[in-house]
């Protein structure tokens, strides 16, 4: 049998991937868990009249993965969390109580070019208000962003803030009326390319050098809209510090559905830029199929976010090997005492395993070292006689000869 | 826009599910990390050759989600753990050091037939220990069931234990030779449709009445084999009682690639039958493209393990509502104070929303009793003026009014 192969932009996530994984995703499930957020789940197969259409036409032939079921059903797999959930919207509205906050991690899948350097399997992380056009919705929403990179240890993260309105605002004083969405797109690259950059883009876009001109103008005078200020000032009561987050009037958000408030969130190390955004979108319910409610939400870039733990090296030591203690194995003679050893150990919820064969010791130890392991216990014939265990930290290679309890305050 | 619908046989999880589901994903993880097995996921989608003759062509092609994605390459969602899990001990076995103990919890996809009440996609649940063929590696699986069903407080529930060797001796002894999967499988339904529908079964497949005899005299009389000894000896010591498991011998499991132990745990209530399943498997990996390296696995029936918590009312209070608190809208004048209170109880781990509009009171009461919330708190402008909070508990309806630090005390 050929040895099996892993598709292209699919990926395995072995012990050590899984790690890093599960310790965001338990960090930003215990965050939003913290602010009430609920739940929620949705099957990663729909029908595609659910999923088409949604974006665009273009963007359902390039990036779907479309079929047919053996009931010759036109069926797809699931490309975003926002489709999905406006779907239960539409459904469940008499089971879900208003304003419904929930979030929503699972995997999506696109047929991306992998050259890119691009997964086409890949985790989002949603949370939404839907059902509330409060302007303390969004600020619970920026607060919980906040609350997520402080609790991931991210230091110099920070939140920039601004609203179509103020865009919109800007594209009017700067006569600009048309291609506005085209204007803003070329806007939204400043990070990537510079101001000149963005200026050369408008003028082969055809915009007159006052429109231009006219255009930086009103972005460096830009202040927040009465709506966006209503939400900024709300954010040092939820304990924003002041330079967690910035009023940033270049910033655009590549989607056209937001209607008001958007946000974003970047590190400066490692330079990858945005690790999250969102914004409230108060008709893209409606729009997807949905009752007519408002709503403001935000997507942590969840792969992006396992990137930064890896490069900065910011997973706890408490998540790095969950398994404290390999109780070695010495054969027949102590073999009821190894198990009973490693079945008090977890008793005591100390994560522990057997070595289940009689190997050389040095190949015991070999073994725990590479699972991270810091301490062997060991049972023979003499510590068996004298109930005591031999413990080894494999680190200091020390070891002593010691009772149950005296282990259990070692290790722990 | 037409409304939406879900996909039969596939379900959307709402908070209340969801709720379930945590809880049930959470304990078995703190139990396999506990003996310390560690976490593997691999791809929805697989390359169809990876998936497909496994177990047989007629169930990839009744069962399997296959199609060709815009590569035109061959390829399906998977259909179980094992298959992935073997691919991995395939491609990265340079990587993994064996004895590997994985734990895995993903959902498959098969298009069964919804009629049945079977869902086309479902979680599974899979430990297994690749890499040793040491009975106590067989002993530990068991004792870990024994502590899955412990922790998730299921009463009454028993792991029946036998290996393939003692049924293939009593086949020998009966004087079986022919069709043997045959009669096993017959056998396998004993608990369904009695010993006297095994037979007249066992009579429709051209056994003679002294072959029936025999088979039945000789389960009555068998003993575990010298192998077998040598696993379930080893289970005191691992902690399990003796009424936490029993010798059956007419133990079959479905299947056949099963070579040494195999065991089932089952719970008398609800009447759901096996909770959950596995055994040793020395030939799978490599017949399944993977080095030539024995196993040992179970699975809890994820769903299954859901239904019995559902059913008996198991989940434990404190899953029930993360969120404590509630903190009431009560307009402009106090919104501040409002903000800051939600922020410290979340500062202080006390999972608490704010209600984002100036609803009327009743209103925001019956929000959060929707959201089984136990606690309301409202700050007025006197309680404002005070630095204090009127606290409600909306289970007695006593209400008092209280400092930050009383209000944490009632809530803790």
């Amino acid at each position: 049998m050929t040895k099996p192969q892993t598709l292209k932009g699919f990926r395995d996530f072995l012990p050590k991937d899984m790690g890093i994984r599960n310790y965001v995703k338990n960090t930003l499930i215990e965050v939003f868990e913290n602010y009430g957020f609920l739940p929620l789940e949705t099957p990663a197969l729909e029908y595609a009249s659910v999923l088409k259409g949604k974006y665009s036409n273009e963007t359902d032939d390039k990036l779907g993965y479309f079929f047919k079921d053996n009931g010759d059903r036109e069926i797809g797999l699931r490309y975003d969390l926002t489709v999905p959930a406006a779907k239960v919207l539409a459904i469940y509205s008499n089971d879900l109580q208003l304003p419904f906050k929930r979030y929503q991690i699972q995997p999506v899948w696109r047929a991306e070019n992998t050259q890119k350097g691009r997964y086409r399997e890949f985790v989002q992380c949603d949370i939404d208000i839907f059902g509330t056009s409060s302007p303390i919705a969004d600020a619970e929403i920026i607060s919980i962003i906040y609350a997520g990179v402080q609790k991931l240890n991210f230091k110099n993260a920070i939140i920039s803030i601004n609203s179509r309105q103020v865009l919109f605002d800007i594209l009017a004083k700067s006569a600009i009326e048309k291609d506005q969405n085209s204007v803003l797109q070329s806007l939204d690259k400043i990070g990537k390319i510079g101001e000149d950059g963005v200026i050369n883009e408008l003028k082969s876009k055809a915009l007159s050098q006052s429109q231009i001109t006219n255009l930086f103008k009103y972005i460096k005078e830009a202040q927040p809209d009465e709506k966006l200020k209503l939400v900024l000032n709300k954010l040092e009561a939820l304990g924003l510090p002041d330079n967690s987050y910035i009023f940033d009037p270049t910033l655009v958000r590549g989607c056209d559905y937001y209607t008001g408030t958007i946000f974003e969130v970047s590190v400066t190390e490692p330079k990858i830029g945005a690790i999250g955004g969102g914004g409230r979108y108060d008709n893209l319910v409606s729009t997807l199929g949905g009752p007519n409610i408002p709503a403001v939400g935000f997507a942590f870039g969840f792969e992006r976010v396992v990137d930064v733990i890896q490069e900065l090296n910011l997973l706890p030591q408490a998540n790095q090997s969950k398994t404290k203690i390999l109780v070695a194995n010495f054969g027949p003679e102590t073999e009821s005492n190894i198990l009973n050893l490693v079945s008090n150990l977890r008793d005591k919820d100390i994560a522990s395993i057997v070595y289940p064969d009689n190997d050389k010791l040095a190949k015991q130890i070999k073994y725990a070292l590479s699972l991270g392991i810091n301490y062997l216990a060991i049972i023979g014939p003499d510590e068996a006689k004298n109930n005591q265990i031999t413990v080894k930290n494999l680190i200091t290679t020390e070891q002593k000869l010691v009772s149950f309890d005296e282990l259990i305050k070692i290790i722990n």
